[in-house]
């Protein structure tokens, strides 16, 4: 197919690092106008915002315009007219003889080729007993040809990175919060105009929509009342809220074309439309009387902006008590939950929760979630930008469909993907489903199969046989493992804080569990750590160290010291191991056991554990849910430790963090242990959504995006690794912390262990909580395992962040020291 | 908050349903034009595209331009134009005297306000060894005013319905596939030019992007290179793209403001983005040496759409045999699926799929999911439509973020509404998962911590004791229930096809289950069933009937002579129940057991086992999975049978039908047993995806969508009930069919089971896959449950449809009769 030459993109522009968090007050009321195209009347809108709230006491206010960007200057500058209008305005009635107002007009950067300069001021006394009133008029940045921002940025030779920008803006709005400091909320109002319509490029070239989305600002639409308008005003809205934001309210001026009508059917009357009077075109025309015609409209339209602002302040502050009354949250003792301790969520950007901070400063401030909320998360803005719009694609093209004997293009392509990526070499199936605990049972239910076929336990497929229990079938599994919290999952763990008469009376734990070597960093040296069953004689082996993590995944390793010690202890139990009960399949999470603590499994046990298991014909399921995708650095840990799976189960990262969605991977022998003549040999095993649409459809774009050097930095250029994200220097300096047990590094992981003992360590300690709790404050979201944390960044996130994140961890442990000891 | 006055929107008008199925035929290329903006040149677009087609030799061409809506008419005729255009540039240029063009413009429907009519034919001969190739315009719905569409219908009282209108284009398509059936895929061609930008409404009123919807048809956009051109072309993709259109590639007029460097790096290389060189603007000029200046272009975008034809077309062949290679379907045994029997879903409309039908035909035709996708479904076209934005704004806005302990708007609002409707009166606090399997085993997570709790079983929380198992609990449920897959939902469900050692070793069937009473439909007379278990000593109770089916769920019963039997029954085998094992919880969908056969249990009977559970304290779960959300007619089965659970689970079509998610709902009581000092106290079971916020929105837009009689028409009065779907007259005719058992009707639910003996009844038979089959021919997809099987509609959907639905398998049974007999 056509397509046109690869053009390089600058794909950090969007969101590039700001050096200061992004926060938006909410003290008082700021709103973005946006216009559906350019010449729509968004400044009319905005200096209309202004005269009703500036002229209409008894209240005095100050009112903060301001225009991040204009070009044609000086002939075009928005804030002037916004100023000189409403000076106009104010001297022109009587009735606003009595306001004073204060108005003021500044340019603060200019483009190199602009000479003028615009700083002005006017105050105009009102009378005895007078309302004292302010207007602040800005524009941020000035070019002077009147083209779109990107392409005057780039003749002028002034272009304005987007985190200048948003750092600029950020600026206003601390100053809007400061002016209103002894005022009540409706008292100091903000309007933020932009340029052009809502998708028009910024002076980087990013979409304004875009570029402003970090802050989520609420949204009036200018809408288009022309011929062709309906189309134009509906399109912007569906852009702005495909993007996250809320829009208040629609206006537009009157052409006589009744275009309200098919807009309030279109918005179901859930968002208001306003009409406004229509415009003069006499150039010469000083616009007053259509000012104070349309007065009524925009004195709705400030009411609507305050009535909005004031139910989304209300809800933000109800939020947190009304959860605690109704919501029952998964692994979470209730009791525990500290006063103030609810957290609301806003939004997300990228890595970033966009979090409601406490209920006194009042800000949406950004939080760094670096627990990748449930280790689901990988994308940054861009990618979910991108994300956001397939999803609408694919809710209208396919909302969900039916499954079994049916195929949909998601869904055959997510599966494509899957097997020629951590399927790549072994994969021929794939077998959907809801999460990671249901891709286990499925797993399960696959390796028992494959078992009792290769074993004879199933002599021959008459249905009546299919109740006959012919033996008691076990895993073979590691302690410290999780696979989920489903009772089959449950039952491939080894018993833990979860699994006791209290949380599950059914499990009973159906295992042979085994306590595997693990390796960890401490004092700048990765070093091994061999559980006493090993019995091992040669004791040299209890010091080794590793010269690099590299070492310790090098297959040479198989002809060390270590590999006979393995493989003795490993033979010793299986064939220990006797009665009616058989080992019917190996469980394990490759190289990294998360929930149970993040502890790196010696890769070299675990190959030589597959390959006994193997030369048993005992099948073997790697549980991947959370080290799939590029988690460890590797799209699959089978790259890791360099030996396959007959059955892998993937989920999390898989779809990006949008949405539910797991896999289970298997072998074509393990697939054909399913197949007969009868339905009753098939696997009965299926949930609602299989492969549902929206799912596959985030898989496919996140699988392609990690691994794609196009949209992923971080890909190295052999495009099978992520560089190197955690700063060498940080994490040995950490490692050799004296709070820090262990550390543990690996691709998007950074883990440690903090030295505790007694109720100090394991699952239930609450120990790390004041730690994380600094961490909070200083805009990174943690949650421990016990006495273990984390930092959890995605596939795509810089090394720049990581070691912000990796700063500021070692800050905190610091004081954490101090007051511990 | 201010709003506008309702408006009251005929809701239907979007989807109105059509006489005949909506067709694309994939027999030749057909294309949509759209524009950003009304003129923006998508006439010069077409025009270029049919010059390219029609006059390059060698081939002959049929080229159907279609023009469905014109208004201004007839001093403006797209199609007029594009018949003159091509005429003069056949004329125009000697290298085309080769061509014989044989053209015609036509319109098919005028306003009456209009008296033009046009009907023309020109045949230009061409020279010797001409190529005879051929142009046919159409205008399908002419308006005299220069206006929108819906404004020029309504003023000129010429409104067409959106049903006429697509059966009209349907219609055009029949012509186009006809007009080739002698050429190669290439030698025909389609563009169908729509009025306007993508959201201008059409004659109805109706947005044209959702208009044209059912179709799907692929898109070129035509983008303007305007100052604002970029929002404007970039909103307008993302509208179409947010209703699952295809855009193929996107073209514009150059205006020299190199609008498509940002088109380009939006678009991310993925969509070709072509420019055309700038059109003259006197209009006296004739455009010739234009299009010749824009041959290059037209051929490029030509070529663009051949080739996106052909991918698309090879696709959908070639996705079959893909899928039987490497997808593993759940519940599916591969060895049975016949040759030619997987189906491509190309998308969804509402209730129907758009499925690609058998590889000869090729056209994409509609298909009325009457399984609902497993009974996820519930949206009708318009409903879809909202929940895509819904997802889009969703995914842009939060993506997923952690749950436990934080907050969002979705999920709160979304467990507002869950305890205000079907928690009403008993539930307090919810817990999210993921489906109906994993909201299952966290039910019974909780009835045993409450049923220990209440019974002594935990003396005292001290964590020491967690993992003593003080008792063996069980659950007390019924034959024919089913609960999930995973192992603790069918530990909790009676031993079945799925549960034998061949699926699942590690079953044990955990329950005492009963055999329920049920009731069911027969020769017009819905009678009662008793088990002999029951051994009930008044003979008479065998033969009661009802004189409708209200009487069945009427509370009166709790005094007819059943009750006492149904009482003393379960006492019976409760105090009977004796030893170490404890009933811990009853377990049960309400009214309906679904995958069990669609069997109706006696409200009565539930209501009494309800009430001798609780009496003993044994906490009571309610699995409305699937009956809930207006499945049986009413929000929660718990407003049939009168009695409340302590939990109930839901899932499937809580979120429309669009993502999974599931709640379990629980009271304070419930709650409060998980209540302490230590975490382990908690319920420690929660999932990656835990309150997800697009499935979480997705609930809160189905659950108001289908209560609120504004978007729901189906809702009663009263706004507790669904009127009646099912057409009385048509539901008695088939009770009463020689080859039907029994019928079950509901809400959305009509079922029958078969009349069926030895190896064709059951869950693994096959008796119903020919009915089904000749069904499917019809418009109809169902599955089977063995020898039952049934249509499940939406709580939208007209009872029109339904009756069609009923027509249909009536007809179909008549043959099945036939044949079996």
């Amino acid at each position: 197919m056509y397509r046109f030459p690869t053009i390089l993109l600058s794909r950090h522009r969007l969101y590039s690092t700001t050096s200061q968090p992004l926060e938006l007050p909410l003290s008082h009321p700021i709103y973005t106008i946006w216009g559906s195209n350019t010449g729509v009347g968004k400044t009319l809108v905005s200096a209309g915002i202004a005269a009703s709230s500036l002229l209409s006491p008894p209240s005095s206010v100050k009112f903060h315009y301001v225009k991040p960007l204009q070009t044609g200057f000086p002939s075009d500058s928005d804030s002037r007219f916004v100023f000189n209008k409403l000076l106009q305005l104010r001297n022109r009635n009587n009735n606003n003889a009595r306001i004073s107002l204060s108005a003021s007009n500044r340019v603060l950067n200019f483009s190199p080729a602009t000479t003028a300069r615009e700083n002005e001021i006017q105050h105009l006394v009102g009378e005895e007993g007078f309302i004292s009133s302010e207007l602040i008029c800005k524009t941020l940045y000035a070019w002077e040809e009147a083209v779109s921002p990107h392409l005057a940025a780039e003749r002028e030779g002034f272009v304005v990175k987007d985190s200048a920008l948003l750092e600029t803006l950020q600026k206003c709005f601390s100053e809007v919060s400061e002016s209103g400091v002894d005022k009540v909320r409706s008292e100091v109002f903000c309007v933020v105009e932009t340029a052009g319509g809502v998708a028009s490029p910024g002076p980087s070239g990013s979409l304004q929509c875009d570029l402003y989305r970090p802050f989520r600002i609420p949204a009036i639409l200018v809408g288009d009342g022309r011929l062709g308008g309906i189309s134009g005003t509906i399109s912007a809205y569906e852009s702005l809220t495909l993007r996250g934001y809320d829009v208040v309210a629609i206006i537009f001026e009157d052409h006589g074309l009744l275009n309200e009508g098919p807009l309030f059917s279109y918005v179901r009357n859930k968002v208001p439309v306003l009409v406004l009077p229509p415009v003069p075109k006499d150039p010469s025309n000083d616009l007053m009387e259509w000012f104070e015609g349309s007065h009524y409209v925009f004195n709705n339209l400030k009411e609507i902006m305050l009535s909005a602002y004031f139910e989304r302040i209300k809800k933000l502050h109800e939020m947190p008590s009304k959860a605690r009354d109704i919501i029952w949250w998964p692994f979470t003792q209730h009791k525990l939950v500290p006063d103030g301790g609810v957290m609301v969520i806003d939004s997300r950007c990228g890595e970033n929760f966009a979090v409601f901070k406490d209920q006194k400063t009042e800000v949406i401030t950004p939080l760094f979630d670096a627990c990748a909320s449930w280790w689901t998360q990988g994308p940054d803005a861009k990618m979910q930008a991108e994300l956001a719009r397939d999803m609408g694609y694919t809710a209208a093209r396919f909302g969900h469909v039916m499954f079994p004997e049916n195929i949909h293009e998601p869904a055959l392509n997510c599966a494509e993907l899957l097997l020629q990526g951590v399927g790549k070499g072994w994969g021929s199936r794939v077998f959907f489903s809801d999460n990671g605990s249901t891709a286990i049972e499925i797993a399960l239910k696959m390796a028992f199969r494959k078992f009792s076929v290769d074993h004879g336990l199933i002599l021959d497929c008459h249905e009546d046989a299919t109740n006959e229990r012919s033996a008691e079938l076990m895993v073979l599994a590691l302690h410290r493992s999780y696979h989920g919290d489903t009772l089959g999952a449950m039952e491939a763990q080894a018993p833990s804080s979860y699994t006791g008469f209290l949380q599950q009376p059914w499990y009973t734990g159906r295992g042979l569990f085994l306590s595997p070597p693990s390796v960890s960093m401490y004092n700048n040296k990765w070093s091994i750590s061999i559980p006493e069953e090993f019995q091992w004689e040669n004791k040299e082996l209890e010091n080794i160290t590793f010269a690099s993590r590299a070492e310790i995944f090098h297959r040479c390793r198989d002809n060390s010291e270590l590999a006979p010690v393995y493989s003795s202890y490993i033979s010793k139990v299986l064939s220990g191991f006797r009665g009616s009960s058989k080992i019917a399949a190996l469980i394990m999470e490759p190289v990294i056991q998360g929930s149970g603590g993040m502890h790196m499994v010696d890769p070299l046990f675990q190959r030589i554990l597959v390959n006994e298991c193997r030369n048993r014909k005992i099948p073997v399921i790697f549980d991947e849910v959370f080290t799939g995708f590029w988690r460890l650095g590797v799209e699959t840990a089978v790259d890791l430790i360099h030996c396959e799976p007959d059955i892998a189960c993937y989920g999390k990262l898989m779809t990006g963090g949008m949405i539910p969605l797991a896999a289970t991977i298997a072998t074509d022998a393990v697939f054909d242990s399913f197949i007969g003549d009868s339905k009753l040999k098939a696997l009965l095993h299926g949930h609602s959504y299989s492969a549902h649409a929206m799912g596959c459809m985030a898989a496919v774009k996140s699988i392609q995006w990690f691994k794609d050097p196009f949209s992923n930095p971080n890909i190295t250029s052999e495009g099978r690794l992520l560089r190197e994200l955690w700063d060498d220097k940080m994490v040995h300096k950490i490692s050799s912390h004296s709070a820090v047990e262990r550390v543990v590094v690996l691709g998007t992981l950074f883990a440690l262990e903090l030295k505790a003992e007694g109720d100090n360590a394991g699952y239930a300690s609450l120990y790390a909580r004041p730690l994380l709790q600094k961490l909070r404050e200083d805009g990174v979201y943690m949650r421990p395992l016990g006495n273990v944390i984390y930092l959890l960044c995605g596939p795509c996130t810089s090394p720049e962040i990581c070691n912000q994140l990796l700063v500021k961890l070692y800050e905190r442990l610091e004081e954490f020291d101090g007051c511990s000891n």
